[in-house]
């Protein structure tokens, strides 16, 4: 079976069969098949589609790539949440800890931000000695003493997608729902978790565009865990506006830990509260919604979910007492107020702005390779539905360069729309699908 | 401009701009825009297709990448012809010397066969001393001295062509109309032509396995020909049988000097005179139809059009003295009948099973880089609306190898359909395609 044979079969619209799908992937794995046949099939992919079965087998033979994480000896059901990536998006963090408590393990492999987006590995590193890079071993011991941990990738988890990825960056054949699905769950499967919630934003600051998109997204994610085996939900999220009031790494790590001790923005409590209960249901550790948002509220109330993350930073090396001081450990030379220029009520906050202004500061990346600047971002922002006075600030800005504070500060002059009157706020979770 | 950007452009289905496709096209060339790219290029070409303007910007583009034939000294007009390829089709080899009689120049860069087609090239190097390699200069000389010319492609001519049609194979990108009209025209508009009469065939012995399909790729290379200032017509003919009655590289010489003495098959002659005559009226050598087939028939008829065939096989450093003896020099050891097994009238010869025989026997190439047998082949084949006895040959099948005889017999065998009582014979020519 000739490789150019299983991309014909595709650019004519066919449905693959789970062997002309696995020699494709395998072969690629192994460089048996080159980058400019994996190239072209990748294009017939996107413009043809891949059924349910077939996105599933992708999926399969991509995780089956590299190293599965054994975590057989968790005997707690072991849940984990994925987010497509948003600005502000620290629901990981809280979240984490939080479903802990109530006795669910979150085996947790996060990623770095790129674009507009941020990473909780980039979050998470600008704690003091905080370890992203665990061995497996080490990964299931921190599970075991405390219920969860969030690590980084190693380079053996699903390489078929790493290779597949660079790949499509440069072929124009990112926005492929078959392909983006393969890509999430491929990695997230390999954790040996029962179960899966998917956060996908869709708006202004998210890779989806519409919420059509988000949905079919998250639909064909459903689909692919559940024929897997895994318990699955994904809450189709608002990504129009950043989550919670600061956008940059420590500035969310601070943001974060406000949040664990009760005293966190209404959004971000919303938005975790809605998917940890999610987890607490998939778990079975919940009779119903309800039941789950009382558990985890109490947890949040007592200070139990925040000894837990604190916990867990101790166990992958991190100091623990710095995270009360990360506002003085990663101060930002220049930290400058943006006043309203009218007064009225918020009515949209652009998360795009926002994200593209923390990226020009320093907190995000380009390219791969750039470093993040832990200190950097905006805090205070404001919230659609507030009211503002005029030169009451809007959003403080931290920065270590004049330039880049300057570009930031035109970048987020046009991020706030201010009305007279009411406004009404649009939902932060859309959608719930199930399998 | 990133050429994933470009790529993305056509993946979502836009027309390109002139500078995007000489861009990527260049780059191709020169290597600045590797191979994976251009397979996702291709692959988004095949899916989205192409405007008859981008179609004739990647052409030009293509042409560009290498060398042009500089003709200017050539003071005829300048006419070529080109067939998408068949079984039997020697046509070139009879239409060449037959129209330079009439005052046209005849500048033909021809292939060698590949698949089931045969090729020029392999069929004039089987007179010994033909020299298919000229120079440029030597080309144009030959040209000078007799009106034609035949010979092979340098590598200087289109190599973006070259490059690309490699990877198209390996890449699941061949049958694509804008792609096939770009690889065709590159090359042929470097000759430096004038004008250009295509013989876009259809049916089981050829590329566009329907009518429809090859009348779209001949409607694309005359919109691309004309939109670059050259005189363009294109005929749909039959390749659904054999033309003529031998298949197979000396025995297709033979049956060429045997029309070219006015002893041809009707097919090939029909043919011949119907691409000959829209030559001559491009070349504006004939007034109509009529007044070119006249002068055509004339020129065969007087021995004419065979005297220029022999001087340029000698001014190409041939034995024109060979071409009365080829049936010796390349003389099969084995050259056996194969009788009709019921009486009737021939209601089909497929040409894909004789096509697929000579390849069998040695006649044709599966890989670019396989040697043919000039000996080997198929010579008297029965045509269709012909009455067959029982017991009478229905073809005579060339082999120099018992096993390879064995294996055409079994295709042929089933090549050939007989019917009692009468046949309509199918049109040879089904179309002609102005501008």
């Amino acid at each position: 079976m000739l490789p150019q044979w299983i991309i014909e079969k595709k650019r004519d619209g066919q449905a693959l069969s789970e062997e002309e799908i696995r020699c494709f992937i395998e072969g690629y794995t192994v460089g048996r098949i080159p980058d400019y046949q994996m190239a072209a099939m990748a294009m017939a992919i996107y413009c043809r589609g891949m059924t349910a079965a077939e996105t599933a087998v992708i999926t399969d033979a991509m995780m089956r790539s590299g190293d599965l994480v054994d975590t057989s000896s968790i005997k707690r059901p072991k849940v984990d949440k994925h987010s497509t990536g948003g600005i502000g998006d620290k629901v990981s963090l809280i979240l984490a800890p939080l479903v802990a408590c109530c006795g669910v393990a979150v085996p947790m492999i996060s990623g770095r931000g790129l674009g507009i987006t941020g990473g909780t590995l980039d979050k998470m590193e600008s704690i003091p000695g905080y370890r992203t890079d665990l061995s497996v071993k080490e990964f299931v011991r921190v599970i075991q003493r405390c219920g969860c941990s969030i690590i980084g990738q190693t380079g053996r988890l699903a390489p078929a997608d790493k290779k597949l990825y660079a790949l499509r960056d440069v072929t124009g054949t990112v926005p492929s729902i078959p392909l983006i699905t393969a890509s999430i769950m491929s990695k997230k499967l390999a954790e040996g978790i029962d179960a899966l919630v998917l956060d996908v934003k869709w708006g202004k600051g998210a890779f989806m565009r519409t919420i059509e998109d988000a949905r079919a997204l998250a639909r064909s994610m459903v689909n692919v865990g559940t024929h897997m085996g895994k318990g699955m939900a994904a809450l189709i999220t608002d990504m129009n506006r950043p989550l919670g009031r600061c956008a940059g790494n420590a500035l969310e790590v601070i943001e974060s830990v406000q949040t664990l001790k009760n005293e966190g923005p209404a959004d971000l409590v919303e938005v975790t509260l809605a998917l940890s209960a999610r987890m607490l249901l998939l778990a079975k550790k919940a009779k119903n919604e309800k039941d789950a948002r009382a558990q985890l509220k109490k947890h949040l109330a007592s200070g139990k979910a925040y000894e837990v993350f604190q916990e867990m930073v101790r166990l992958q090396g991190g100091d623990a007492g710095s995270l009360e001081k990360l506002h003085q450990i990663h101060a930002a030379s220049l930290q400058e107020p943006m006043p309203a220029t009218a007064a009225g009520t918020i009515a949209a906050v652009d998360a795009e702005r926002v994200g593209k202004a923390c990226v020009i500061l320093g907190a995000g990346r380009t390219k791969t390779d750039d470093k993040v600047d832990f200190a950097v971002g905006v805090s205070g922002l404001m919230q659609v539905g507030e009211k503002v006075t005029k030169g009451q600030p809007l959003v403080v800005i931290h920065a270590n360069d004049e330039n880049r504070l300057e570009e930031a500060r035109k970048l987020l002059d046009g991020a706030f729309t201010i009305r007279k009157g009411a406004v009404k706020e649009p939902p932060l979770v859309y959608e719930t699908i199930l399998k």
